[in-house]
């Protein structure tokens, strides 16, 4: 099937792989009148380039984004947008030894297995590359919801064992892990040129927390705001798990304990006391700040050697060449944030339709 | 929106709530051909079914299902399967209190906000009751992926702080907890007795392990078979975070142990001697096992005194009445398994289409 | 595939066959608050029910609706509303003969070779029973439309060679072929005594008008309003052509005629001076009422002799035996309406998030 | 919403407008394994191309299309084929003036409806330069089909009052309009100069024949495969009617005559005598030749003065400036192909999942 389609309202369609033409998204449902730059987007596309840092790869990526459709006089017209970003760095000769053998941890079998042969080039779909449309996407998302009042703190919350102990947003930018923790960010920093020299890799934990969120949005049953979440985020390569709120804490902890009181007060109105649930109950928002974590696995592309087979069927040793980043939490932070992005957005235009009081007042209509 | 329709091909929808007149799913696009007896189903709903150990509600639930279109002579003729399960215990009157507040935990205040009104009884939708259509649809996707060499095994794997420290899986079946070490299973009774007599509740995980999966199954980008997983798992209520392979370990872990090595041998072909990835790699299954836990928090009804507000905007105290279950992770193995099953038999289908080698060769062009 | 599910935000499921327990439909995504009893929906089957004049089909058939779920207090919940109507008149021995061959005119054949066998009792799936959980549905949108000023006027427009050659709105519900013209519908009547005196059948035009549409509804490329309504039509079974405003009459016209021309005036704002594009332009409702026609083909069930193949392949003659309706016409101007109404309100529920400032309105943020 | 998609294996998305950067589309779902180069799709795309005879238009376009992803060494990946083609006509001073008015018979009016403003330039997205991403889309449906053995013959049935009398499969590529009887081409001719000299337009009927495609494609109930057709072709902009077999005939037809007769032999199996089905029968196909037509209106640009309102709420007399095509219908014929090997594609991609037989013998499990 498909599959590289998301949403039911605000609809994505991504395409593209690390070395064809380019990458590019399609943005259909895109509500009009929206006043939409490149520049809007080429800001959240900045966040996730690589060779920012020596964490992530040297490799110098334009990453210049074109609107090809969509917008007229400086406005979205509610037709399909059609961003892309032109591959510039394509060496395919760089290839050739991987096209042989299924490197560990990627998606080299999978995909052989899959579809009878792969475009083996720097990944191909499978390539972090792909990421681009994701962050495109996101960008125009986050600027709707910017206008509905909602916004997003996304960091990385721990490198390998070394986890925040406290909690400075601004710090987050002022540091090439995104941390909101200079001291833990400046231990991670060490515990990467560890990595480095073993060549080895780390994985890491994001987290996100979103405010502004009303009461209400998501659907019961299977549309719940948290299960799309979860499959959003989860559908980010490299990413082995997902919680919300206490997550997997709160399988060890007591109802007591969980269970959020509600309270009623003049300045807040009714709200809860404490947010364990990470502001969603029975999958709908609690109007509390939405707070989850993803958990991504090391770069899988490391130097050391490592056994595997190639496409002949025998077993052989390999070492992956070039240098690749000891850790790509950094990078997946914008990736996390676009996620959710899109993901609450099209909870948010869903909602719209839930009471017939709302669409009898839409359609002023009494 | 709609929110109660899961799956592209093998497409359920559930309807019903805790005191209507039932609950029930439809099944829309199960292949014909399939035998299917009432008993199939019945066998999967009374893993679910309450009253079966100390630790889940007595109430008295027949949960018998009927099959109301759908088969011919004992076989799926390819047209949709109506299941229903009668309501039989309805007492309204029993809801009358709690419909006057917000229940902590619980989606009372989330369903109003959303909806403007809520129907209190029991949860309604919102209710556990809910999951006996999933179960019930599950039933079908198993025995479906049983004809493929497809099989199951799920279980508890830990209950508050208690986490097994063995695996038998004959032991699963010994215990109400549904946990495969006897040992754990005993000081979880000890535990959840104590939770009981504390007037709180426990969580739990349950982990899942499935077998049998070919190589290629799943989709890359969003519609990756651990990114749908993750959503159908986080759809059950209550569920609070998901993992696959490693999970959050991963995010603690080198690059160098996380991969998993490649390997031929005659007898296995081509496999990975290592299961880090919990067979899925860039979301499509990698044909080792698939394993996934879910974090499930503890039940939010308990009789202790809780703070909330009620629906006159008045700060209240009050104590949940009636018995309830102190762990509800036990009549949740059989929920994780079925949402695990629907999501794999449905990516299963979508991969028939993914080379033109199949197609040419299943319509016998050549 | 599945196949019985239908409808982006308000989606409705169909199950049930003309010999098994019943016929349903499930509706998820209806708002919450619409006040809905059992009779709103009962009227809109009452006028699909055979027995009702001698040109339809003598069964008594109570086709008795029950709502299962979805309604709370007599209001809808926005939870998932499940309707059932038993099947009380099954008599599967009726059915042995026809068991063995495939009936011309009918999906008999068709089924057989899609799934390998088929429930042949009254034609499954394919009988025109399936209607039922569309109409019941219909009944629901209907509702809906009503409470936005939208409303419709369904009839036959011709019978075999007899069309219509006057419009009395009243004449519709004063004879039972539902044709707004008393001349026409008596001849239509002769018409008919003949073809049930030859053992044959009569086919017919449906038409239906929607008044009260507001402009913009629909979206454009493949969601246009009227893409989507000849889908729904289409969808019925036995019927064979659809069109809009002039239909194929516009093939034959020149733009001159063809084209409206707007008007701006006091009372009526911006509107179109004629409407052969039949309320619809580039997709989007103009403001105009929507007109369009249904082909529907005579009766397959036909008591004179045809020639078929039996299911061992061997070519033989049969006469269909039972009394049939020598016309569907009449019972399919409710079918008609109601497959127009569900079209209608999805598409007008989807266009409430065309604007950026509709959505900020709607959350009320500016 | 979106409705820029179509499919649900076979999944298209396009964009773009008249006077943007260009025209595209995404394929997402395509099987890998097929040899695609760009040539395949051209040859597709020159067939709707303007300037190709006087009864369209002069504008020269080159149209020339550029695969930017999903294709590897000549085959598809299975991965999202994306397909460009860049618009070089861009005049977009030409458009001051009708961005003042609606034009009638245009999508003026209801695009400003909709979304509070439009894109005038040239139509914006209804102009008929969308249908690119729909033909060369349909290129690569084609081409599978072709491979499955499935071929298409379609051609112009009528223009204005002319309609074909005979038939020559040989003559649809001998005459600028595409008609099968010269005869007809030449007095349709002659009708079209006389209406260019009335600086006024015509429609016309497109017919489309399918030959090769196998007993049991298409579902029962909403997914009829006459029904995803009609809704396809509806959704080209222009079409005001869809008609399958017989069509509109039909419904004046006896059940004697309408019914297909079965009929076995050795040569042939089992198969109809007559057609008047057009190849579905309760919307599956029956083995015999899909056969449809689609009701084409009047070009609306016309140079004749007409009444109209402008954006100021006046009421005006416009003359559409520039020179238009007098008649849309032969390069619509290859528009109407594309868009119904589309839907018949994706309804053979899904009826692979219909029997259990099918499935187990795909994964070879027995």
């Amino acid at each position: 099937m498909a599959g590289s389609t998301l949403g039911t309202i605000f609809k994505i369609t991504t395409w593209g792989e690390s070395h064809g033409r380019g990458i590019g998204v399609v943005i259909d449902g895109c509500p009009a009148g929206l006043p939409l730059t490149k520049e809007d987007i080429q800001i959240f596309l900045n966040r996730r380039k690589p060779g920012q840092s020596r964490y992530a790869t040297p490799r110098k990526e334009d990453d210049s984004v074109e609107i090809l459709s969509g917008t007229f006089e400086g406005k979205t017209t509610g037709t399909p947008i059609s961003l892309m970003v032109a591959n510039q760095n394509q060496r395919s000769g760089d290839y050739s030894e991987i096209a042989g053998f299924y490197r560990p941890g990627h998606a080299d079998y999978t995909f052989h297995e899959k579809y009878g042969f792969r475009d083996y080039r720097g990944g191909g779909r499978s390539s972090g590359r792909e990421t681009i449309g994701r962050v495109a996407a996101g960008a125009v998302a986050h600027k709707i919801l910017g206008q509905l009042g909602i916004s997003f703190t996304t960091y990385t919350k721990s490198i390998g064992p070394i986890t925040i102990s406290s909690f400075d947003k601004n710090a987050i930018w002022e540091n090439p892990l995104y941390m909101p923790d200079m001291d833990a960010a400046k231990k991670a920093g060490e515990y990467l040129d560890e990595c480095m020299k073993n060549k080895d890799s780390s994985g890491g934990v994001v987290e996100c927390v979103v405010t502004g969120i009303p009461a209400g949005i998501g659907d019961p049953v299977f549309e719940k705001l948290d299960a799309n979440l979860a499959k959003a985020i989860l559908s980010i390569g490299a990413v082995k798990g997902f919680e919300i709120g206490d997550g997997f804490q709160a399988a060890k902890s007591l109802g007591s304990c969980n269970n959020d009181s509600f309270c009623q007060s003049t300045e807040k109105g009714i709200h809860k006391t404490t947010n364990h649930s990470g502001g969603v109950l029975g999958g709908i928002s609690d109007g509390d700040s939405l707070i989850f974590r993803a958990a991504i696995k090391p770069t899988p592309s490391i130097s050391s050697p490592q056994k595997t087979v190639n496409t002949s069927g025998e077993n052989i040793e390999v070492s992956i060449k070039g240098r690749h980043d000891p850790v790509i939490v950094p990078r997946a932070v914008v990736v996390v944030e676009s996620m959710a992005a899109l993901t609450i957005l099209d909870a948010l235009l869903l909602n719209m339709t839930a009471k017939m009081e709302g669409i009898c007042e839409f359609y002023k209509i009494r």
